[in-house]
């Protein structure tokens, strides 16, 4: 995820008068490339944040907790792509097409979603403006990349080991992940929800700012890379809206593509998703079990609008309210 | 299929004298091993079925409509694998666990559910037990093997080819299947259900007899060998059974196996499933979103129980109820 910020910034061209890459001990030393330049990676430290503006975290929940309130109190705002401060209730949690007018400009931290939470509001939410959104209904279909770039090399060398006629150990994750799925590989709480569902369901009602919200989650990791998928059914409080004006809604919603081809069979796909900014939303039909429901399956890549992309927007949002110097 | 309906025979010592292999004249020639013989496939012609008790098809639903009626002129009862006669309203749709007993030891034709309805319904059929289900919401993860082996060895040469850094042509299936997914392979209809959807959603109302169940069922395509499995939330009528009732039911369900070991995160897997005769059942926990409501995911043998297995199981359910002079 660190190396997608990183080409995000670029490509985005986001106002940057001086980049520092932080990272542990280990990747200290290394080199990376941004605008022509090749920068070092610095170990990072309590002092590291002095002069620092903006700082975007993205090493995991327990390195955010030790060092955000260090770049916080040296004068940085800090966007988080960790699950650390997400539920904090003065900590805002923001896909800015969703919820980005909520951000209060003098905000000295914003966390970024979960990744299926941000996937699955980005082409749920524009829905709320055909009808009050009452339950959903979700099975993920989740790639290796959520679980870091050790994961999706894990599932390309065990692939290649069982084509070899092999019998792969798994390191990285629990199970054989070569052709084969998984239960979503964090821990379960005592009414059988694993963490990652526990994080969609939460987020969901933050984000939505609908604390009674209704959501059943399933969390599958599939030998994917780096997009998820992810079956919908969005339950609304009336009789749903129609299928052309669910579509119609869609093919207006930002950074959304409607993907709806069933002449072609062509469906959001986690390989069309790969590399893309946009959320794919398609298979756009009536819940024949339900008047009030509405199905979709949705795609979008993990890496970028499920992490780095978001973050960056995030952080784009924040500047148009509040110009920095930078 | 075909390869597996005969390993099913021999290992279930299925009563034969003699066993003929009938096939198109692509195939004809070729030989198969059955209990220490070599036996030649015979192109299949009308006269084939001449002095067969039983005939089982598994050649998809234009040949069976094309052969059946002359085995069952010829005196052959028919199990049929194929669509072509499930949703008549005389033709036994028969999951022997389930429905077994409603099987007329007079009948001359028996079909073989669709492989995702065996699988889902080995699981929650038990739980009518429980309550009365009114309702289910379905997502599949399905494998290459429902395809046949001719896409089943497409995932594997595509995945090599991905591996090797080339881009693959699909042949067998639409849409590029190495570390993809992608929206059921079937004609979509005009309410945007997909052909293996409408599928599932018939048979499960045909196979429990209960015109009005409501269902709602995603079909996907994952880049899996052999066996299917199935994100489940089943509403009753009522407030649903408690999760300890329902693991208590499944733990005796005939053909299903538990695997919920939520401290080790071991839930039913695909891998776990392929060349097993049980369906794995796991991920069992209350709706959070509806006190009706429980979920389940379930992964089964798609050439197994899906298939070959529960052909094998209706023809010695028949034989029980009506001995042949085999």
């Amino acid at each position: 995820m660190g190396e997608e910020l990183i080409r995000t910034l670029e490509r985005r061209a986001f106002p940057i008068r001086s980049l520092r890459l932080l990272a542990s001990s280990r990747s200290a030393g290394q080199k990376r490339p941004f605008r022509g330049d090749l920068l070092t990676i610095e170990e990072v430290t309590p002092g590291s944040f002095a002069n620092i503006d903006l700082a975007f975290f993205s090493a995991g929940a327990s390195r955010s907790r030790e060092f955000a309130p260090h770049a916080m109190g040296q004068g940085a705002i800090v966007v988080d792509n960790s699950s650390a401060f997400r539920m904090e209730p003065n900590t805002p949690l923001i896909i800015p097409e969703v919820n980005g007018d909520s951000l209060d400009p003098e905000t000295k931290l914003v966390s970024v979603p979960n990744c299926s939470a941000i996937i699955l509001l980005m082409a749920v939410a524009p829905l709320r403006q055909l009808g009050k959104i009452e339950r959903m209904i979700v099975s993920t279909y989740q790639s290796a990349s959520g679980a870091g770039a050790a994961a999706m090399a894990e599932l390309e060398t065990q692939t290649r080991e069982v084509l070899a006629g092999k019998d792969p150990i798994p390191k990285v994750l629990p199970h054989p992940y070569a052709f084969n799925l998984f239960s979503h590989n964090t821990p379960i709480d005592e009414a059988g929800y694993n963490e990652e569902e526990v994080k969609v369901m939460q987020e969901c009602r933050k984000i939505l700012d609908e604390p009674n919200l209704k959501i059943n989650v399933t969390c599958v990791r599939v030998p994917i890379l780096r997009a998820h998928s992810e079956s919908v059914t969005v339950e609304f409080a009336d009789t749903a809206p129609s299928e052309a004006d669910v579509r119609k809604c869609l093919q207006h919603a930002p950074g959304v593509k409607v993907v709806d081809d069933r002449n072609a069979n062509r469906f959001p796909m986690p390989l069309d998703a790969s590399g893309t900014d946009d959320v794919l939303v398609g298979r756009i039909r009536e819940d024949l079990s339900n008047p009030k429901g509405i199905c979709l399956f949705v795609a979008g890549d993990q890496l970028l609008k499920g992490a780095a992309l978001n973050a960056v927007q995030i952080a784009e949002h924040l500047l148009a309210k509040r110009p920095l110097a930078v």
